[in-house]
C-alpha cells in the first residue's frame, strides 16, 4: 500500500531557469510513472518547478519544508510537511525518498547529496559539471548520472525495480 | 491545492482495544470528508488502528516516523515520512496537522498535546479522564472535548471552516 | 571524564517570580555539587534564573537552544547549544539530562516532562499543583517530588549515585 | 560569559591515521586558545583524536552526539549533548560553531561543510585534495584554506578577532 517516493533536490532561489525547466519535465515524468514527488516545498526554483509539473500532470506531491508554518510553501504541493527544524529537514527529505534525483546545485543541496551517500540511498545526479561529479564520485562510487530528465527517470525505474 | 490534514495522535503499544475501535473510526470519518489523515505511521495501537480505517475507507494517510527505514510502518500508511528523529519527530506530527484529535493517553502523546499548544494547533480531547482534561486546560482554556468519533469530526470541520 | 549533567526545565516568559527564585537556587547547588547546568539557555524565565545562579557559583552552564542564532541567549550561560530546531529541541535538553528538576508549568515544560518519561529519565516534579502531579503519576508511577530546591538535590544526588 | 566554539569535523571510521594526528594537534591547540572545542562526539577518527587532544591539554570538550544514550561517546568529551537526531545532528554542531575546522572528508563530513556554507559558518578547510576545494570553492568563495593544524588555528583566531 506504501507509495513509492522519488526525491527531487536542486536550489531555490539560485537555480537557473534551464535546471527548473528539466525540474518541471522530471516532476512530470514522475507523475506518469505512478510515483509520489517529495521535494523541500518551498516557493522557488526546483521545489517549485518539479511539484507544479507533477501536479500539472495529475500526480501526488509532498513538500517537506524547513519552517513551521504554511508561508512560502509551492503551490504545487499537495502535501506540506512543515517541520520546523530548519536546515537539518534536509535529512528528512534524504532518508523518506527511496531514489534521489539531483537538478542544479547549492549548499543546501551539496548537504542533501552528502546525506544521501551516509544514509545509502540510490543518487541520480543529473547534468552535472565534471568538479561536483569528481567529487562526489570520490564519496560513493555508485552514484548514477543522467543527461536528461528521460534518462533518469529511466535510472530511476531500474533502482526501485532492483530494490522491490 | 494544498489538502487538510488531520492528526489523531494517541498510543502505539499501551493503546486499549476501545481507544482502537474509535481510533478506526477516526480514521474512516476523516477519510469520508476528504482530509488527509496523519499519524505517527507506526504499525502498532492508534497508529494502525487510523491508518487502516482511512485507507480502508479511500482516504490518503500519511505517516510521520522516528525511524530512519520502512522497518515497522503501519500497514495503512500510504506516505511514510522517515524522519530518523526519534521522538523529536513528535514536534513535526504536531506542526503538519491542522487540526489535533487526541485519543487515548501515553507520555508520547502527552508530549504531542503540549506541543500542540505550544505551537497554537487546535486541539480535541476524546474520551479522555478528568485528570487529564485537567492538566491540560490549565495550560489552555480553549482545549475543545469530544465524547466520540463523530462528535469530534463535528468540531474539527468548525476549527477548520472557521480557519480556512 | 564525561561530566554529570542536571537539566532544569521551566518555562520561560510565563514563569512566576517565585519559581524563578527557585530555580536561581537550584543552580547555584547544582554548581555546589560539581554537575554541569542544562536549560533551554533562553533569556527568560527559568532557564535565565537557573543559569545565572549556577554562573554566579562557580559552575559550568550548557543551554539548548531552539534558535539557530546566539540572539537571545540567556546571560548565564557559558556553551550555547544552537539547535535551529525550534520545539524540537526539547527531545535534545531531555536525552542530554542525566536527572530532570522540574520547576513551575508551561506547554513547553510539560512537553519536556512527557519526553522524559519516554525515554526514561529519571523525573523530580518540584512544588507542582495537584492536578499536575495527579497527570503526570498516571504515565510513570516512578516520578520524584521535591518541595523545595534541596530537597530536589537531595534526590537528584541520590538518582545520580544508584545510576553511576 | 559565552565561550568561543570552534568545530572540528571529520570522518569517523575512515579517517586516516595522519588526519588523526593532524586532529589531535588541532585539539591540543584549540585548547590552548581558551576556546571550547566542539566535535561530533564518538569515539572514532577525528572526533576522537580531537577530543582526546583537547582535554589531555586541559581544554574543554563537547560532543554533539547522533544517538539518545552515552554508547560510543569518545572518551575525551566532558559535555556529551545526545540528540538522538542520527545526521540531523549535523546541522546542530555547524550551527553551534563560531568557527568549524574541516579535517578529513567523509558524507557525513560533506554534509556538515555544506550546511556550513548554507548556514554562513566560518569554514577553513585543512589539507584537502584539490577536487574537494574545486567543488566547494564554487559554492562560496570565502572558503579559507590551510595546511596545517597552526595555520588553521592562525586562520581562526582571524575569523574570531574579526567577528568579536
Amino acid at each position: 500500500m506504501r507509495r513509492l517516493i522519488v526525491g527531487v533536490m536542486g536550489p531555490g532561489v539560485g537555480a537557473t531557469e534551464g535546471d527548473c525547466l528539466v525540474a518541471s519535465e522530471l516532476g512530470k515524468l514522475i507523475a506518469e510513472e505512478g510515483w509520489v514527488l517529495l521535494t523541500g516545498g518551498r516557493s522557488a526554483g526546483i521545489m517549485e518547478a518539479a511539484s507544479s509539473g507533477a501536479s500539472a500532470a495529475g500526480g501526488l506531491t509532498v513538500g517537506i519544508l524547513p519552517g513551521s508554518d504554511s508561508t512560502g510553501v509551492a503551490e504545487g504541493v499537495h502535501i506540506a510537511i512543515l517541520t520546523g527544524l530548519g536546515e537539518a529537514r534536509n535529512n528528512v527529505n534524504v532518508l523518506t525518498s527511496d531514489v534521489i534525483v539531483v537538478c542544479g546545485m547549492s549548499s543546501g543541496t551539496a548537504s542533501e547529496v552528502a546525506l544521501a551517500i551516509k544514509s545509502r540511498r540510490p543518487l541520480i545526479l543529473l547534468g552535472q559539471d565534471q568538479a561536483t561529479v569528481s567529487f562526489f564520485k570520490q564519496l560513493d562510487e555508485s552514484i548514477r548520472l543522467a543527461a536528461d530528465a528521460p534518462e533518469a527517470i529511466s535510472i530511476a525505474r531500474d533502482v526501485l525495480n532492483a530494490s522491490g
